[in-house]
């Protein structure tokens, strides 16, 4: 089908591809014009102003956002509120907080202007493998665009998830559950490589072996099998991890619902610490044993 | 090659049938002989006396024992060494401490006996997918059996991972990992259920879809959709985990290497907890509430 | 000075009368006036209409809300700031969330309206200890209540903490550190109870003992040898623990501003688990480990 | 009453004084003798040579070893044991493992002598507020040397724990709430600290504050008013924090018996954690996040 993609990122950009490749129409537009010119050769349509969409797409208009979640996102789509008209669908395919999801839905709807919610998982893997896409909003509009949906994901890798924010909502958790199990294997490697054996272990060699026939075989641990490759001492990167959000936003939301969230708290609080070169607790801790019982300060 | 298995329990049983599959020549032994039996018409040899070992291996003999860790295996293997002759080989393949491995390697090899641990994942679906299999000990006595590890595991589903103890604390290590794996999506579904999309949301379907491409995709993902198949609120299931040692020996270890767990702690810890009926902490913490604030106690 | 308390919990009630006793002038008000009679006899004056308020206090008028944070305290202070004219001082001494204070002090602020945040601490024993304060808003103002504050407060147990929402900032933080502080204590006693020696060990001397001279003394431990006096296996208490809001704000705030907190959540969601029959984390995981182990479920 | 102290570093050096400022005769031995040397304006008498304990005490001679716990308290002790006679008794002060005293006082039983273990907290300040001692061992032994006790602890600040061990016991527990509580407080303070109002907040008088009235005042924490004294951002102090085994052992109790100690391991990690440089755990996270989201990494 004809549909516009706004903001062509790492994900926005092969996900523009993939539907590309499936027979989609697809008019692409950016801020800047430079990776929508290199799509032609895919057969993208370039948009170089966005109000140029309601001309170019038949109506009921679908455009996809795909731009940073947050003031961008929120910017792009009262932008696109304005150009667009009655029954039109705007679908945001960024990590957005499925609060902020229900306040859009209802803006939106003020003007009948629909509002998808879509989870996107695959990285920059999505291209070859398809990305597992997690939707939220009016069924109906879901099965509207489910062609779209179809494209983008591999077999069996999309859901209509529920009403509005539910794609989002699924997509959080499921990142909140990366976040686990990525320190669920970081702290096995580490103890590992500490132990008496470490030294002679490759670890690329280990995730390798693990992941033909061990019980924690997984997509992630394929990924520890070449980012062990080269050097599986890792002397070269800094432990220093970002966190893009949805971590924090699924604990925030175990705290609203009174779920134990033990692992994927800890997994958060493990990246927050990994950025601090001078930890205040610790300084606390240390200058409190010095009052109580002497021992010597590291100043 | 000829080899003897000790042991005819979940894995022990179906390890021997894929042995003999795979062309070798197994002699099993059983505590109960039923289950020898039964392996008869694939091809098994049953010995009902240990002493038996001795006149039909080969020798160098090798003696797979596949029985409980802990004293029974510890007396099987003494047993064992006084039926065995110099340059016979010994494999463990139970969940074994790598300090006991040490221990015992040193006690067989004053006998000339030739011992090997081998950690061995899989579970009940190690028959049909393979035996993910990690091997410590002498490296030449490794090289010697590996056609039966080869056969026992998937491709690259084995690996040689240094001195005595190097596979039962790889599989230790492994075993760890899993345990903040299950705790990681257990924790995910959790609050997935309890949230405002919950009621609607069938985790067997949810499973399935972040099995075909999303990030988090594994193979205990993989189970998850069977396991949720039927009832995806798991209504007859008691939340009561059992756990079998590894995972103690993890944050043990850890401890010792002064290694940070918290993930696999936490995991294990919850385990504890899910057994308990009363927990001691939660009554303390309620009558220091009532003590300071006057809240009230549930009695 | 004169001033008038609204609210008279298990808070407000032992405030008023310290307050009474140190020569102040309160005007009390509760929803049923059985409370306000009994306090007839320490001086007293009796409120029955919140309109009163206008004639019976002084400009700048002063009034202490005591209610329970929420939906409570912000109706009563919407009613307040009709009946009171510029200049005058309302004091919230519940445990109110400082985002909701900063919009509070906004709104009353377009009414000539001044507010003051209070953190109010030391429970049932105030009355006779005094009570912790901790004071946030226009330091001038907290200037003029300072009287009020100082006859609440034990010697130096108050302190103007900054501008609008510190106050109960800093009380938030204060109970986020005591839901830690009683998690420690209470893990050591379970374990302490769990050990071998642990049943010949009277909870309520070890209490004593450790509150005489060792480096965990405290008035928490305090008020543990009192709890433990009559029976230290607490067999009549439920371990059934409720919270009232503020160590999941404190774990909020550490998210938001990327602060580790691992001892507070995990205080926190230990008091989620106590409340809950049916662990669904559990029950997934136990789930689980049938479908790759065949581990034995209990239903 | 006589007795000796072996080993005069910051705990048994003030311990021999106030053992001499209540009426003991206090033999004291040293491996360098200048500590010795300043203890005999106190009183003291000091031995050179440790056999020379045979002739100057009276029988049942008491002895009381405060000496780094591990392999300097067991040579010690086992040179005494040679030294000593039937009905003669060790006090060992030291915080050893509750496991090491059971063996001990087998081997020392086996030659006639008597064993007692003692915990004493109390650190630095020991020596003016008394050292709160936990006893465990033969019931009548101690009775025997409580005259010790009584004049070392404050009031009521001593106890008869139980059998062999429990006195190192109780002890051990005491630390792992220690480690508890410290981190507890050190967590709010660094989130007071990176809050929107900790720019304009001494940490020692909210410290002070805190301490009169409020529900988490103790010891503990008036301690931080002394470590938040001169510079309240501890600016000068690194977050380095050695740990010295009880906690270690704390959470090795908990596993063996099965008890959740989520606050007391999250401690100890957080220790461990602050003493490494380059966190591998991170560096596989961060790894990791490249490999499937193209995520930056920092080198």
């Amino acid at each position: 089908m004809k549909l516009s993609i706004i903001g062509l990122g790492r994900m926005g950009y092969n996900m523009a591809i993939r539907l590309l490749e499936d027979g989609h129409e697809v008019f692409v537009y950016n801020r800047t014009s430079e990776k929508s010119e290199t799509l032609k050769e895919y057969g993208a349509k370039v948009i170089y102003d966005l109000k140029t969409i309601k001309n170019v797409l038949s109506t009921p208009r679908v455009v996809w956002s795909m731009l940073p979640a947050g003031d961008i996102t929120e910017k792009n789509i009262e932008i696109l509120s304005e150009i667009l008209d009655e029954e039109d669908i705007i679908i945001d395919g960024a990590n957005t907080n499925y609060k902020d999801d229900i306040k859009r839905f209802n803006t939106l709807k003020n003007k009948g202007i629909n509002y998808i919610d879509a989870g996107v998982s695959g990285g920059v893997w999505g291209l070859k493998e398809g990305y597992c896409t997690m939707v939220g909003g009016d069924e109906k509009i879901f099965e509207y665009i489910e062609p779209i949906i179809k494209s983008l994901a591999p077999n069996n890798g999309y859901m209509y998830c529920g009403s509005t924010g539910a794609g989002h909502y699924v997509k959080m958790i499921h990142n909140g559950i990366e976040y686990g199990l990525m320190e669920a294997y970081a702290e096995g490697f580490e103890l590992l490589k500490a132990s008496k054996y470490g030294e002679n272990l490759n670890l690329s060699d280990i995730s390798k072996m693990w992941n033909n026939g061990s019980v924690i075989r997984s997509w992630l641990l394929e990924l520890l099998e070449i980012a062990f490759k080269d050097d599986s001492s890792l002397k070269d990167i800094q432990g220093y991890v970002e966190d893009s959000g949805e971590a924090r936003w699924t604990v925030n939301e175990a705290i609203d619902n009174g779920v134990s969230v033990p692992i994927i708290s800890a997994s958060l609080f493990k990246r927050f610490q990994s950025r601090q070169k001078d930890v205040f607790s610790d300084k606390v801790v240390a200058a409190l044993r010095n009052q109580f019982g002497g021992h010597a300060l590291y100043k």
